[in-house]
């Protein structure tokens, strides 16, 4: 399949079959791709929670609205955003540059004083707003990867958040969850999949100039 | 090379090599990559300008923080989303449903009320972020397609987004410009594609349950 291909074979699953499981081989892939999300200025203010504990996954169910796909997917992607992000992260950030790539702090250092002091100016809702469009591009990242490997998934903007992040223990780790990603192989009887995809023709969706 | 290889060789490129230029063939794989991105309800609060004149992007850099790589790309990407969202937006969606799909009235109908009940109590502001959202899982894709067709691009949120609608005239067409993506080719000397990527262990971004 060509990535056109696959991004026409993605469709939102909602019946996984439960028989079927992705691959360590396959969990590697998607967990390296999450990790090579391109994030404003490359903080990666993210994190990936993936859940295979199924009693887990049932006991979420309830603060998903009910959707079962959370439970019955071969695994739970709960994508999560820093709640407090601190010029201490932003430290981090360089330090790791400066050992990866062995850049000089004299190199780094205009930078670094001058990304502090843009985040120094916004308040805790304005990262939290950032941080939150980064997991979007993550999930957008995701999806596709997902197509591709020929994985099905699920994305999720409608759940309980306040009940995951207490049930997965989030506050003490400073992590919110933002959206979800349940990954699998979609049941045989899953009649969404037979379904013709609903798309504007590309006329109403892109303009040339 | 395999995905995660590609995600590798993405890098946010700087400079493009202004003698090669994003063939239509591979043009037509990205904006139907674009019309093809999962949106909330499938509503597709989004669309795509993609825009080749060269003079036009020359005048756009100015209102780029002066950043090049909108004029020496191949082509810019401007991801914008719809600035009003109405009712008849979701009536739009159901009548193109029923059109593809064949559906019956009556199966769609509670469907159709349910989700206008849910966009009536919904602010002009809580809309327009929810279509940012949407943008931002667009970018993620459109990325990620970009890097397995070997074409470079580089992610910006930084830039004059009205004088941008000024200049592309979308305040008429109730559109607002939200993300850019120059895309093209990199050039040979652009020195930020032979620097190691930065990116956190992926202990510290994974957590696993």
């Amino acid at each position: 399949m060509n990535i056109t291909q696959s991004l026409e074979w993605r469709y939102a699953c909602k019946k996984f079959d439960t028989t079927k499981s992705v691959s360590n081989e396959k969990l590697n892939t998607i967990t390296s791709a999450f990790n090579l999300t391109a994030t404003s200025f490359g903080l990666q203010p993210i994190k990936l929670i993936v859940i295979k504990n199924k009693s887990l996954r049932e006991k979420l169910v309830e603060h998903s609205f009910e959707q079962k796909q959370v439970a019955n997917a071969s695994h739970l992607l709960v994508i999560c955003i820093h709640d407090y992000f601190t010029l201490d992260d932003i430290d981090a950030y360089f330090d790791l540059e400066k050992e990866v790539r062995g850049t000089s702090e004299k190199i780094l250092e205009p930078y670094r004083e001058e990304l502090k002091n843009i985040f120094k100016n916004k308040s805790t809702i304005e990262k939290q707003k950032s941080a939150i469009n980064q997991a979007y591009i993550a999930l957008g990242n995701l999806m596709t990867v997902c197509a591709i490997e020929q994985i099905d998934s699920c994305p999720m903007e409608g759940f309980n958040a306040q009940k995951y992040d207490e049930i997965l223990g989030l506050r003490t780790k400073n992590l919110k969850s933002v959206l979800l990603l349940p990954i699998g192989y979609r049941a045989d009887d899953d009649f969404m999949q037979t379904l013709e995809k609903v798309r504007k023709p590309l006329s109403e969706t892109i303009i040339t100039i």
